[in-house]
């Protein structure tokens, strides 16, 4: 099976031009397929406060409400996903940008959630990955912003981790995937507030430990729930690691590699 | 040769739910290959009075610092682009939304003016009609917005007529094409304050005449002029008319039709 990248963009990167520049330089030096997934939050919040418009998270979620989806819809589909795209042209990666409602490339469903509204937030039920392999194969690079739709005329506001994980397991199928999810630190960390003390390989036995011990919480939780999902599902290969060592990360020199068992 | 309709939704009918919708609805009918370029500036305008950024238009063109790019990328190429796909998802349209920047779809550089600075503007110098035609024979239709890029990685905000005419004029070498302006009125109007005093048909002798007159004026002349130029380059057929009348447009039973000579 050829080989395909899956590489999520988030964190503290995407708002950062200098970091982001870097992150794409490499991520454009990559021979074969692949495709980015990017979030951009801090950028949505502060689109959000210039228009005097409150936002509300619950366990680092967004609640979506119908102003806030306008918000997040232009800055992840219009503002960051475009600038990527014309960024990685000039690097002469061809890249096409992509929401879930193009193509029906993610159809999702509106979440529902016994006692919180997260409003208009998308929970993915498909991936079309003929159409993604169509695009590869004409040697795009395709670039998804994290808004699905419903098929019914309503975009969703869908958390990138999740789409990243669900198009590496939908592919997996057709290529040998290798999920990185790239961020702002080092990797998957013994002590949160030290960069040097990554977990150079994780496996499931050793994550539910560092739960139960607290060693690992927050945002971190979600993140490596949907690596581990991704990796038990089809996906050859997940690593954690930070944007600007792309490169390092692919070639395993660092970052978190995640394993099924020890 | 097979007929293409590329279409371009503007004016006053983007921003009104209801008169998009039964737009959309019956672009979504139309038999075979299609494309729909749009443009969106009033919302752009809404959006930039949100966030207290003065807009400066010179002869209907927006004057575009960086600023103000960003606002017409989140618009254009989020927002309007993404619902109307969205919606045409919905209508059982297989939609795909991009800008010039996406698969390198529209190549352009930054307008050089003799005395006005119009910023961050782009105007095209080569349309992809590859990938265009690619996507068309897999039955997806694909849905412009007026963003371009100068593969140096840098956005430009491109005048929706334009594109719409350099798409038309592009494909006509693969498609028998028909190239639609719809708007809010319904045609070319003898007198511009009449709704009911349209043009059925208009030749270049004509307009050049109804010109001197003074008869047609300000905005549609540059609408006019693309659309001219049109179909002197290989475009089949011009119509100009009401965006909710789209099937009569395309019958012949509305608007005015393009004509090379008396």
């Amino acid at each position: 099976m050829q080989e395909l990248y899956v590489i999520k963009i988030g964190g503290n990167i995407i708002d950062n031009a200098g970091k982001l520049n870097s992150f794409l330089q490499q991520f454009s030096k990559i021979k074969g397929k692949k495709i980015l997934v990017h979030g951009g939050g801090k950028l949505a919040t502060d689109l959000a406060e210039k228009m005097s418009l409150p936002q509300q998270m619950v366990d680092g979620r967004r609640i979506t409400d119908a102003e806030t989806l306008k918000v997040v819809t232009m800055v992840y589909a219009g503002y960051i996903n475009k600038n990527m795209v014309a960024q990685l042209q000039a690097e002469g990666c061809d890249a096409i940008g992509m929401t879930g409602a193009d193509g029906n490339l993610v159809l999702a469903h509106k979440r529902i959630h016994s006692n919180i509204d997260y409003g208009f937030a998308g929970d993915v039920d498909e991936i079309n990955s003929e159409l993604l392999n169509f695009l590869l194969e004409q040697n795009l690079t395709v670039v998804v912003a994290p808004i699905t739709h419903d098929k019914k005329g309503q975009l969703l506001n869908t958390n990138a981790d999740t789409m990243a994980q669900e198009i590496a397991k939908a592919l997996s199928k057709l290529y040998q995937v290798t999920l990185v999810y790239s961020f702002e630190k080092n990797g998957v960390l013994m002590n949160a507030e030290d960069d040097s003390t990554v977990i150079a390989k994780l496996d499931t036995n050793k994550y539910k430990q560092l739960k139960e011990e607290k060693v690992i919480f927050a945002g971190m939780i979600p993140k490596l729930d949907n690596a581990f999902t991704a990796l038990g599902t089809g996906v050859s290969k997940v690593i954690i690691g930070k944007a600007e060592k792309l490169e390092q990360l692919i070639s395993g020199d660092s970052g978190t590699t995640l394993l099924m068992k020890a």
